[in-house]
């Protein structure tokens, strides 16, 4: 049985974030979509606010967990015995952090787990949490960005006056 | 069951080829290692040659399997049924290539597959076949770019005066 | 009033061509597109067979014009008076060459004439004309890489078997 | 008529700027310089100063207009029918950030502007505002980076002991 | 003779940072290694420390010189008659800020000094004072980035519970 | 003594070539300036010539001599006894190909030399032979690219009709 991870702040979710999982959550048994706490200084949303808007976007998918997660991933990632850790490449600027960050892990995960990349739809490969944030914050209509879901659960947490 | 697929002209086997072909084969039940004829314009190597070399490097991999390929990829990825196609990222360089792949890829898969990346070891990221063979032809040591076994074949099918 | 240039080798105009043109044609008087011959050097398709599927593509904008040209670029923009000449940018390794050419460009334009660049749409930022041209022989299906004028075009005057 | 923008922090405006806002305004009707409020978070000049150095920079350019700006810059491009708003492109870490950008506000814009894009002449490349502070703060000679009339300005707004 | 300069934060010294420096002090009579204090911002190790680690892994160079600095750099470079700075490579993502970096020193030297690079050991390529502390204080092994005696006196001076 | 070596097609050498070589001559005692035959496939002009070209452009460097070679580079400059290679670094497009080099240049110099990188004044950082090579064949004025002496000798061992 194949067991994989998703993490990030998802401060919110994105749709770049949901084209990454619903094609991760066929490529294993269980994909376990991880909101990170660490990530999480400015925030916008709450760990649970987050972790809800996530069960809304993934409801149609049944190998799909959402949790929450404190301290050094590469541990967590060990501990928990996932086969993989799934990211998503967005552009070449992405690209020299993730390689730096692969590296890392690599040195973690020891050959016990892999960091395996998906490329984001270009579709919205230049959308981000903080750019869906910066928008909503100046009164722009951000539909297309988050699911509608996200978006009514954007308004009624934070609402924008 | 998951089944996967990398793709390549190999022409020969690096080391960094075998660690992307170590770790994905770790990730899926089944992985089909392809020599693609399509790339093979000036090819050092015969089909047959490089997939003598693959047998060689993969042997200690029970759920690998070494084959042939010509035409349109992404025709003979979803006519085969893989769920996946691992391809291995070493540089910012590849980046802008593969990501370009990819999306022409996602157009021919239609949802029916996906492109993995795996990020190569830091230590073979600077390696390319074409590096061997070039090194190679002027006299080199090419040692700890490619297996010893298929140095050995190198030196056997193409021999250097 | 503002008279600008697109150029390029057109082998066969794509939706990412044509997307630039599009907007290219709103922010001028007059936009010339023009079929460079210089660069065709292993072309699929005739100089006068990408002036007509260009001619078909831009056959709504009123002013554009389809023209074709030899020679140092530079020259031609300089003494046909253009204000600019629009490029497009599809990646940051588009970007690469094109800030050198246009630094070539700016020595011999010398203030009379200046490149301008458009990015383009996510959409059709992985196709190229290559890359349509190399699908296309391979037998696969291009459609939304091209207009439909364009593909019966390319099936009328290279057919695949 | 050609109306297009030039929006930035300009704090302070470099030669840089001026070398993208002179060419730009060859290329329309009037162009007007915007000083955005939005970025000006940790400012070394009032609005009011970065306005009257872009009026000493740009008063032999007579289609040119100095104002400044508060809000959702995309719906003030509409609002106000600009056609165009040019951006500088400095470098390929540049290009990353603007593409991101020009996609954003592909969305707002949704065909009624275009986001046109300058690349920066290479003398002026490695110039921005936060490297003529920084060097400035540290006592280092910037003349070649800003107008003599900019540097005269920043002396007299914000002098060095 | 050649008497050259490395300056950075150095907070901690890592084995990227021992790389560069090892291979310099073979290119030159006299290396001298500046914590530059400037830098040193968000610390976590104070500048004598720092001083500290660096002697430690320098003990071996016999031409090698610890020394601190505080002001604008490139003036500290031409008053002490340094013939070039050193700095270290590790990635595109390094060279786009480095590249803007000399050719602001290139102004300020004048001729009288060069900068010249060195590129890292593609093994410590994705390592950075930065993530060394980063996985430190999240109680991660961090051994091999560092120094056997650095990572002794982190221990000391920064204990994690 | 430090003994050091640049090596290039030359095919004509650019002032960018010789911005590198009169810095890298001040950093050593003696500097090889080397024509590699092994790039010359389809070059303009014979190794003789660009080594009469070389010599015309570092006539006033008395620590540089002009040389040409054949081989496996590597090798050459480990059994001639250089301490360094420089290389010019004009983009992050180079970056790429250049950090692949160095880290097989690695390899084979094991620890005997070191290659060192010299990045190229932007005034002169989009220029290539290639680029020369190509506007002076289609009749365009190329002077500010190469020495006055360098166009001279283009004209008399290339002359364009």
């Amino acid at each position: 049985m194949y067991k994989c991870l998703v993490s990030g702040a998802f401060d919110p979710p994105t749709m770049g974030h949901m084209d990454m999982i619903n094609r991760a959550a066929k490529l294993c048994d269980q994909l376990d979509v991880c909101v990170a706490k660490n990530y999480s200084k400015s925030n916008m949303f709450t760990v649970e606010q987050r972790m809800e808007m996530l069960r809304a976007d993934t409801a149609h998918l049944k190998n799909v967990r959402v949790i929450s997660f404190e301290g050094h991933l590469a541990n967590f990632v060990i501990e928990n015995g996932y086969n993989a850790m799934f990211r998503g490449l967005r552009s070449e600027s992405d690209f020299g952090y993730e390689i730096q960050l692969e590296h890392i892990y690599r040195k973690f995960f020891d050959g016990k787990a892999e960091t395996v990349y998906l490329m984001t739809d270009p579709q919205y490969s230049y959308i981000s949490s903080s750019i869906v944030r910066e928008n909503y914050l100046l009164g722009a209509d951000i539909s297309g960005w988050v699911s509608e879901e996200v978006y009514e659960m954007m308004k009624k947490y934070k609402s924008i006056k």
